[in-house]
Order: structure tokens, then sequence, then C-alpha cells
């Protein structure tokens, strides 16, 4: 799926910065995607883009209204439906990442039908996918794996990719979850797909490409976690990673939902690295990145020179120092 | 799901026993869940069975008709649909694990509503699963473990099965896939399952039981074949096997559908061990199982005395010999 530019931020009500997490990373990822945020009265969010109602983002371009918030259970509240039939009205198509489905509002179902416009229901997939081929594919691809989920994959692939644009190399974040496709645009959430195409799915998402363009696939889960590691092998199967990057975050003590222990960086990056070489023989890490969120300035620079002493890999906090240092390891 | 024995076994026009691979497998591995065959003009497979019409199938107390066949392209094809019709009319419930779907036929669909009979598409689970919870579960779990796909697991699974109850100890096969659904009535096809539900759909698959009760559960796949290791992955995890069995076919040279090779077994052992600890830290190996129908008795026998010598496990070939060796290392 591809949804159109630029958006229309939908902030509704939302009463914290974490609720609207989808909003605050398009704008903080993608400024230039968005022409300004629509805020209901009480939202307590501000994205820092000027407020337009539907008729003024219309007037500036806004192909999209994206619903850019999360409110408890991932429901579209009843209190959004005349807004975003409206923005139906005015020309924009809708996207959404929640639990229930646009398209499963009557209103905006038949609004869209009616005049034409699509309703992007990005946690579900309607494409038709392949099993996975094994088929080596051309180009370069970089996958963050974590420790744990929540750990900082999606902020490093989309910290990568910007460096790498930045230097001007040929680069593209690949999104495998919700936030990331709305983030970028694009994608496929690849939890949502049926089991036997999880591998298939992350082949289409990252086609064959020129040889020195990188693919920078968002990471999903953890061979280490009981519930999702099926996923994650599937992820990193198809996603056939010449640079593997570790992503952890050092405070945390249990996996989260379930009560098991973190696993031994070490071992964490040998049972990667032995799924990974299976589709692709030349797989290695070539960094680890620190969500140091929960430490204090020197003891997360003394938390990553010892990690990178001990494994002799580049250690960055993308968020506090950039990931320069990984990708001139590349 | 759970389907209503006794079974009428539907063989349509099959030309061959792989044709009719799914009549074949009920018909040896459950004799007594069989009524009756029926055969349609041209049919040249026979499970010696009573030939039954849907009357006398539905007046021996046939609850179920199970489409025991698969065509090119696994659809229902319009010369069964009267068939299948009848046998709704006459009381019975539908069976198939095709690819598409006896509900997907209009007329089959509302005889059923309007009767009140079920139409199960076994490939297909309209459960709602849960996340996996990783929490060890109460009673013993086996779990055939694959270098391949379509290697033996099922049908080593379901030997196990029968060893354990033949010596009176409590043992319950559960299926994961379509043709072992339809051979032991009931099961979950985990490979059609959304990705984040493949462990949980195997936790609900193989719940809590008694001490000395083993799920022998039937594997899927292989953590080597680049289309399917996650779904493998994901199985391995939810069924937190006390006891793997490595499945082997050792005239294989290139895995099924893909240009890979085939892993070394003490390779796979090792990863297999390493996804099972992950859930249960006691899980281990108790035995081989090897596919040697395309090798001689004498080839066979040497082969596995190999193995027996290399890795100090029983090595059986089930068809051969029989499981007992293995079980009897439980």
């Amino acid at each position: 799926m591809e949804i159109q530019k630029p958006y229309l931020l939908f902030l509704a009500d939302a009463h914290d910065r974490l609720a609207a997490k989808v909003a605050t990373g398009i704008r903080y990822w993608h400024p230039e995607y968005c022409v300004g945020q629509l805020r209901m009265a009480g939202c307590q969010v501000d994205c820092e883009l000027p407020d337009l109602d539907i008729d003024a983002a219309a007037a500036k371009g806004a192909k999209t209204l994206v619903v850019g918030v999360a409110n408890r259970g991932g429901v579209i509240s009843e209190s959004w439906v005349a807004l975003l039939q409206q923005a139906l009205e005015r020309g924009m198509d809708l996207a959404a990442g929640l639990h229930n489905r646009l398209s499963d509002v009557p209103v905006l179902k038949e609004t869209a039908r009616r005049l034409g416009r699509s309703l992007f229901d990005v946690r579900h997939t309607s494409a038709v996918l392949p099993v996975g081929s094994g088929r080596k594919r051309s180009g370069k691809r970089l996958l963050p794996v974590g420790t744990d989920c929540s750990c900082g994959k999606m902020y490093t692939a989309l910290a990568i990719e910007k460096a790498l644009l930045a230097r001007g190399q040929k680069a593209t974040f690949r999104a495998t979850g919700q936030t990331g496709i709305l983030v970028s645009g694009a994608g496929i959430s690849i939890d949502a797909v049926v089991a036997d195409f999880i591998a298939g799915a992350v082949e289409v998402l990252a086609p064959d490409n020129e040889p020195d363009h990188w693919d920078v696939i968002e990471g999903q889960g953890s061979l280490f976690h009981p519930s999702f590691a099926g996923v994650t092998t599937g992820l990193i199967h198809g996603a056939q990673p010449d640079a593997l990057v570790l992503c952890h975050e050092p405070t945390r003590t249990t996996m989260r939902g379930v009560d098991y222990p973190l696993p031994d960086l070490a071992d964490c990056m040998a049972l990667n690295l032995k799924i990974a070489q299976l589709t692709n023989p030349l797989a290695r890490f070539v960094g680890i990145s620190i969500n140091s969120a929960h430490l204090s300035e020197p003891k997360a620079l003394e938390y990553m020179a010892d990690l990178e002493r001990q494994f002799g890999l580049p250690v960055a906090d993308p968020f506090r120092q950039g990931v320069d240092r990984i990708i001139d390891n590349l």
C-alpha cells in the first residue's frame, strides 16, 4: 500500500504525546509530509504544525487525513466520524493503524465508495502474498533485531535511513508495522499476515534493487520473545540482511508482557546471526543501538563504552549520538 | 474444531492414492472412524471400506462426509456439489481441507444454514486466538521436528500416539495441519493463523493436562526452510516440548520447493534444541525418525545404525520398525 502525501495529522482529543505517538512520529521523521494538524476540543498535544480545519487542509493540498492517535482499545471514536467523513468529501483519503477498521464504519465505507476514495487500515493487509522463495535478491539490506519488543528497532531503522540519505547514499526505510507504515507512507504489517507468508511478505516489501541501494527494514519482536519469535524468524529470513544492528534497552528486567528474562547480548547476537545466515551467509553485525533514555548521560556512556570493548562493534544511542559510527561500518 | 464421527470418506474420482491421501490417512490411522467410502465413476482408489451411497451411509450413522481427495489446485469440483448437498440433506456435516472453502459454494452454505449443519474448512480457523504467553503448562509434550517439510513428522507423531496408547499410557495427537486435522478429527491449521498468534494457537491446542499425559503434537516445516521457519519457530515455542524427535528423509538433496541444501543433522538438532529451550529448558531429543522408503532394507538399516552410533539416540523408521525404541526413551 502507498498512502498519498501530504498528510493532515488528526490528533483528535489526545491527552498526551504517547496517545499521539503516530502523529508525533510522522512529525519527527517526516515534517515535509505534513501540511498541518487537526485538533478537537480538549486536545493537549501540539505537533507544532499549523492548526487547520478540513477545508483549510484541503485548500493546502492535503491528500490524506492520518489518524495520528490511539485511544484506549484502539477504536475509532464516534465523535471522530463526522470529521473523517468531511475529509473524504473534501477529497482526502483516510489512513489509520487502529485495531478496528475505518472500513468497518458503514458511513465511512459508503462515502469512500461513492467518491472513489481509499481507506487505509494499515494494520491489515489485503495483498495476495507469495510463500517466501529464499532466492537471493540484488541490493543491500539492513535489519535491526532486538533483545525484546519495543526497544528501539523502528527508531534505529529510521535514523539509519535518514543518515544514509544525508550522506547522499541510496536508502529506503521499509515499514513492517502500523506505526512505521504511517510514518513512512508504505509497508506491510507483517504480524498481521497469515503465518505461511511472513518471509514472502518481506521479500515483496524489499524487492531486488540497485547494488548500492540499502533497504533499511523495520525490525519486529525478538527471537527470544515466546509470543512473537515466529514473526521475527520469518522477518529475518525474508529480509536476507547483509547488516544486522542489535537493539537493546539496558534497564529492562523482563520481556514485554511475559515473565521471561532478557537474553544475554552475546547469546542473542549468535542466534540472530545463525538464523540470518540461512538466507544470507554473509550476514554480520555492524553495530549495537542502545535505548539509554532511562540512564543518566555518564552511566549511558560508560555502559556503551563497555559494550564496545566487549564486542568490538560501534555502539551508539541514536537519540543521544546519532548513528554515524554504525553506518561508517557498513 | 471437533468434527463429529463416524465419517463417510468421499473419494470422488481420484486417480491414485496420492490424490486421496487424506482418505487413505484416515483409513490407515483410524479405521474405526470410517463407516464406508463413496466413489464416483472413474475412481481408481480403494480404501477397502464398504462402498456406500449417501442414503446407505446415513442409515449406517455417518455423521460427517469428509472430502478425502485433493485435485489439482485444491478446489471443490462442480461435479461433487450435488452429492455434497445430498449429504447435508441426509443429516451429515461436511469437512474438507482444500484451498477453497465449502462455505464459498453458495448452495452448500445455504443448505447448511437452512438445516443447521456444519461446514468444516479445516485449513482455515475462525477461532479467536490469544498471543502466546510462554507460561509453562502441566502435562508432557512431544514434538517431531524436521530437516525439511514433508519428511514424516505427521506419520511419526501418529505412530507415537498409537504406540503410547497401546501401552496403556495417556496420549493425544494434536493436529496442526489440514491432513492431521481430518485424520484425527480436531486441531488448528497453524500455518493459516495470523502470524502474531502462532505460538498462542499451539498453547490453546495443547492445554494443561495430567502430569503423566503426553500430547503428541504434529510438527510443521523446518527451522532450515526459508519459506516456513517462522511457523516452525512459533510452533516449537507454543508446544514447549519435553521431548523432540528429529525426522529426516535421507535421499533428498534439496529442500521442498526451494534450491536450498538439507541441513547437517547435528546442526539441525542443535538449533531446534536452542529454540525449544526458550520455553522449556528441559527439552531434549529422545530419538531420530527416518523415512527410508527410498532406500533398500540393508541400506536403510546400515544408515540408521550409523546414526545411532553418531548421536547415541534410538533411530527408527516408524513404517519399517515402529517407534517402540523411541518411546522407551521418554
